[in-house]
This record gives structure tokens, sequence and C-alpha cells, in this order.
């Protein structure tokens, strides 16, 4: 089954009657930390999956009762060929509903146009313009996209409509493919409200989060000079909570702010972005739960600096690695290109890399069911065209993945 | 025919007897230079291929006897639904043919360890170890990766066997799967001549020539510390155009050096990398027909400053981007990526790129019937899943590729 054909949202049972036997892995990152390996690598491994979750991991030699399992004609033997497995991708921050493009504004800006937030606004005028069908078919291309580069979990955010029916548009569109649905109204001020930003404020927490929240699981807000300040996105923030929603936020991406700081002050599970971060704010976020997510294809594509995923690493923050995939500031939805930048612009090695893009999303995502490989986890896995996941930034841009499974069903 | 069953070389006359109308491109990259546009752009297009060849190209309202071609059962019309097509991608420099691979020396690298040529040795010592079954299954599994990426011209070096046993076996291999095999026996010193560069020289411009020369159209050379002399190269050089052979040179990639100079006064096709460029090299480059040929993935791999392409072509010079696809310092064989880093890091814009990476790629191996999409011109086609070039360089690291025809035949 397809990722276009999905209807039923990330925890769909896809899959959920079949068995296979996952075998001759010659590298397995199953991310159940170990001493001196967070990666939690197993050589020579199996992974015995049943009913779309992981039923058990371990050497190939050292499979349960393998005679009766490979004899058992139910179960699939799927040889891996000494192949690297790795669990699928989590991308915890994309904008993936939206109408048109911006290719153009793209050529422009890489003959010296510096990238600013209100581009954003091209995008909102293609998509309240767009009928329901298109913004779909675009969704379920890119969610097929991402799915055939090994993503599997997929947070989706809204905020390219900016008025209240849109953005429940938006919302629902978004809960058709994922249940990582992220309200995003408070992205940019709405067009209509420029100049009145407090009064945009009021639509968002009120009537905008009073239709949408039902549809989604977060609450998000761009905290920047040229979108809105710490005390209105605290606004925002605050009013989802008292929704039920959990806390993400944009911050630091253009430059210094109070993003960061915002974040972790409400228990976010992510701030986004932290390209701009000052020693206080590294501080915070190590003695937080609140991860840091990088996301290296907006720095690429707008030819901004990298943030210092070192500096935060080495600091003990929690590193997440997202596409932010979106028309204006990073089309991509390859995470494989994002560990690539990660260890060339951003200090992390290629464990910590994938890590970060597999176990780092689960944790932005505060998900204990993704990103890992173990009993009881969901049974979604990429098997690599490749002997070790390091191929994944020492192969740059080739695509490597060769097989996608989800809830146990192949992609 | 899948790229890993070809054994007649780039020009196989496969698809010799297809025909087919590919229509209702959005954006067609014909490279037949208009004014202001080196790209030949035209949009709404068609292209009419016959027996393996470019019959006709021009917009889909001027087919030629449209009615009689669309009846004639024997001709195909493939709608490309307003997406772009390009000319396939011309890698003119790849080094394809080895054993082994270095991944961990790369990881150790992203760690802070300096990429030095010596590094080559490694692939020697296991490129000399392996049969020829085993290097001719890792050679074609490369090469249909190449072209399932869009590359349908590809140039093969010789260079990590380095006694006349060994570069013959690679020369052998390489011919059985391109016309454009380069003799690169002048890699680096082989490890048997350590400290006695001349007189490796002496075996390479003598019984290694004369073994590998029937099989090869080019030779190249090494110039760079660490590797050889200005006059150690010239007398490689000048020994393989004794031989009839056309000249290439590696050069300027490390530092400042004489392989530019060298190149231009020896008339060479290409001369490549040229990272580290005087401003009279460039004169030199520009008031030549010496192509200097970019690989941004070695400096993406190197973590080295990439080379200014904007300096390049504001003076005149013809520019090519390809992949130096090899184990050490650049195991890529995306050319979109190539085109993707171009335009980040190097100042070219996105049709620039292009242009490189195909018409630029055909010049830097004086080729004229391919990296055009003309009359004439070899059938090899690439359709991007997408409406225009620009997406190469605008989605970075997603497989954009679509469908790629080579001679006419789909891969």
């Amino acid at each position: 089954m397809s990722a276009s054909e999905r209807t039923g949202g990330d925890a769909g049972a896809d899959g959920a009657g079949r068995a296979f036997l996952l075998t001759n892995i010659g590298e397995l990152t199953t991310n159940v930390s170990a001493a001196g390996d967070p990666c939690g690598t197993l050589r020579d491994a199996a992974v015995l999956v049943r009913a779309g979750r992981v039923e058990w991991t371990g050497l190939t030699t050292e499979v349960p009762d393998a005679a009766g399992l490979t004899a058992d004609a139910r179960i699939e033997v799927i040889d891996a060929g000494g192949r690297a497995v790795i669990p699928g991708f989590v991308d915890s921050h994309t904008h993936l509903v939206f109408g048109g493009d911006r290719a153009e504004e793209f050529a422009a800006r890489m003959e010296g146009k510096r990238y600013a937030a209100g581009g954003i606004r091209t995008t909102v005028a293609a998509t309240r313009s767009a009928p329901d069908d298109e913004l779909r078919k675009r969704l379920r291309s890119l969610v097929a996209e991402c799915r055939a580069q090994g993503t599997t979990t997929l947070e989706i955010k809204t905020g390219y409509g900016l008025d209240v029916e849109t953005e429940l548009r938006l919302a629902r569109l978004a809960a058709e493919v994922t249940d990582e649905v992220t309200f995003l109204g408070a992205h940019v001020v709405a067009p209509e409200f420029a100049g009145r930003a407090d009064e945009y404020i009021d639509l968002v927490v009120g009537e905008m989060l009073d239709a949408v929240s039902p549809l989604v699981r977060w609450v998000d807000v761009f905290c920047e000079t040229g979108a809105f300040t710490a005390a209105q996105s605290r606004r925002v923030l605050e009013a989802g909570r008292a929704k039920g929603l959990g806390i993400r936020v944009h911050g630091n991406q253009l430059g210094a702010g109070d993003g960061v700081a915002l974040a972790v002050s409400l228990d976010a599970a992510s701030v986004d972005h932290c390209t701009f971060v000052s020693d206080a704010d590294v501080a915070a976020l190590a003695a937080s739960d609140t991860v840091a997510t990088l996301l290296p294809g907006v720095e690429f594509s707008t030819r901004q600096p990298y943030p210092d995923a070192r500096r935060l690493l080495d600091a003990g923050v929690t590193v997440a690695l997202a596409s932010d995939c979106n028309p204006g500031s990073s089309f991509t939805s390859s995470m494989p290109l994002m560990i690539a930048l990660a260890v060339r612009e951003m200090g992390m090695t290629p464990a910590e890399a994938v890590w970060a893009a597999t176990a780092g999303g689960a944790r932005a995502l505060r998900r204990t069911d993704v990103g890992v490989i173990h009993p009881g986890a969901r049974a979604d896995l990429v098997l690599l065209e490749a002997p070790t996941r390091v191929h994944l930034a020492y192969r740059p841009g080739v695509p490597l993945v060769r097989t996608v499974w989800k809830d146990g069903a192949e992609v």
C-alpha cells in the first residue's frame, strides 16, 4: 500500500497481519543505547516483525526458535544481504500542506537576495486560493516522496492559511496523513492584520484555536523578528496548552532571540532552528527536556550560517534533525541530505546525525514507539543500499534507501 | 535493458529501432544557445526520437506532420505532463573501478583528520587484490546507480592499479561500460616506487602506456604536491598524446600549482578541480579551449573550500560540473547534488549549473553528440519530477529524476 493511499493516519494498522524475519543485517542501528554507543549497534543481526510491531531483535545466530520460525510459512524470511538497517526517519518539522511553489524566489535568492520571513505570505495567498483536492494531491505526493526516502513518521504544520477557514482546512488535510499535526496559526501575521499583530493573536487564540484544536496534537509559533514577540508567542502557546496541546516553538532562526528561553520555560517538546543561540540558551536547553531540532535544509537553501550542533551536543543538549520541508526556505524532504549536511557543516559524527534523524525526532515528538528498533516498537524500518549508516553521509545525494517498512508493511 | 547489463559501451545501439514523441514538456532545456539563454529553453515543447537519435525538437503546437506521427502505431506518444526535460547528465570525471571502500577514513576525516592524496593507496591495495568479477560487479552497480540518477555519459578513469597488469585490467573493465576511458597510471606514485617517482613515470610512459593505450581515449595525470610535478606530468601527457590520446589533467585541487598552466599549454580538453587558481590561470583558461571541470563533491566530502565558479564564468571560462565519484574524496554519483552545491556554494545560477552538468561535461569530453537536445544528437534525455530545472537546486537531495532515456531506450 503506497503512502499516497493512506487515509488512517500514522497510527494505521497496515501490515498488522504480516510477519517477517529480516535477517543477515550487516549493521543494525537499534538506538537502544549501550555503553558508549547511543545507536545501540548490532552486527550480523536480525529483526522479527509481527502485527506491525517489532517482536524481537538480536544476532542472526540467536534467532529464537529459529527452526520453528523459518518453517512457519506465515513468516517470510527476508535476507538483508549484509546491508545496514536503521529505524525509519522521524521528520519532526515539516510544512507539507500548501499551494504553489517559490522556485523563482529561490533562484533570485541564489543571485543575492536575502531570505526574509515575509515570503511566507506568497504561499499563504496560493494556499488560500487552492481547492482541497489540489492541496490534497500535492500533500500526498510529498508524503509519498518522504516515505520513499525512508521517513516513516512525519509532523506536519498548518500555517499557510492564517484565517479560520483555511487553517481548519489545512489541519483536516494534514490529519488525513499523520497523527502529528501542529497548529501554526501564528506563523506570520495574516495580511489582513498587517500592523495589528496583537489583534491577529486574539483571533489565533480565540476562534481559530477553538476550530482547529480538536484536530491537532501540537501548537507552535514563529518567535522571531518579523513574526511574533516573546509575549505574543507566550499567549499562543499558553492558549494551546489550555486546550491540551503539546508545545513546539520556531526560534532563534534569523538572529538571537527569546524563542529558546520561552520554549524551555514552557517545557516545549522542541525548539526548532536554534541557529543563533547564547550560552544561556544552551545551558537552559541542556537542563531541560526540550529538544533542539536543527533544520540544515534551511541554511542550505537560504545560504545562512549553519547551527553549531557540536556546541549543543557537547553541552548535553538533545539534538534532532528535521527537514523543515516547505516551499520557501527549505524545499527538501530528504532526511539523508540532512544527515550529510549535519556531518559536513555542523560538527556531528555520522552516528550522532543518524541518531538525531531517528531517535532525536522521536524525542522531539515525545514518542517512544518510533525512532527505535526494539520489542514493542512500531516496525518502521529502512534497509539501506549500503553496509553501514556512515554511508548516508559518505555518499551524499545518492539514493541509498532500498526498502522501507512502515508498521510492518513495505511502502 | 538496465545499465548493469550493458556490454557494448556508451555508443551501444540500444533502442535503435524505437521511435517516440515526448510531448507536453513544460520546460525543455536544449542547450542550443539562443540570445541570452545558453540553455536554449523551450516551453510547451516536444521531442521526436527515432533510431536512438533526436529527430526533431520544437513547440508542441508545431510537431511536424502531427496527424501522421500520432497515427503511426510505431511511434509511441509519451505525455510529459508539463514536467521539465533536460539532456542526460555528462559526468566527465569519475573513478568507478575500484575495490573496497573508505567509509572509516571518511568518518575519521569528519572528526577532524585532513584529506591527503596518499589515501589513494588504500584503494590501490584493495583493487589489486580484487578479482575481475568483484570489480565488475561493483562497477556495474555504480553505473546503474549513475544511470538511475540521470547520467547518460560517463568518463571512467583507471588509476587504482599502478602496475601494468592491474591498470590493464581496469581499462578493460571500464571499456565494457563506456567509450570514455581515461588512463590515469599517474594517479600517485605506486607503493613499490616510493621515493622514486621518476622511475615510476618511466614505467607509466613505457610498458604501462603501451599496454593500456589501445583501450582508452584519454590520458590524465594528478599534477599536485604529493603526486606529480609539472615536469613529470608533462612527460606523461606528451607520451599519451604521441599514442593519439586526448589530454586531461587533475590540477590545483589542494593548493596553487602548475596543473592549469600545463593543461592549457597542451590544449587539454579539461583541467579538473581548479580549486586554487591564480589570476594568470583564469586568464589562460579563458583564452583556451580547455574546460575547467569543477568537482564540488570533493570539497563537500573533504570539508575543503569550494572552487569559485563565479570568478571563472565571469572571466569567460567554460565550466563543467562532474562528480569525481571515487571511494576516497567524493563517494557520490549524484549530478543533481553537484548542481545544488554549485548553486549554494560556488556562485552559479541554476541555469549555469544545469548547463555545466550537461553541455559543459560534453565540452570537457569534446563531444558534440551529447549534452544537447537537437536533431542528430543522441537521444539521451531526463524527465524530471518537477516543472523546471531550477528544482534540481531548489529541492536538494530529493530524487527528482523520473525517467531516463539513453540512446532512445528507457534506462
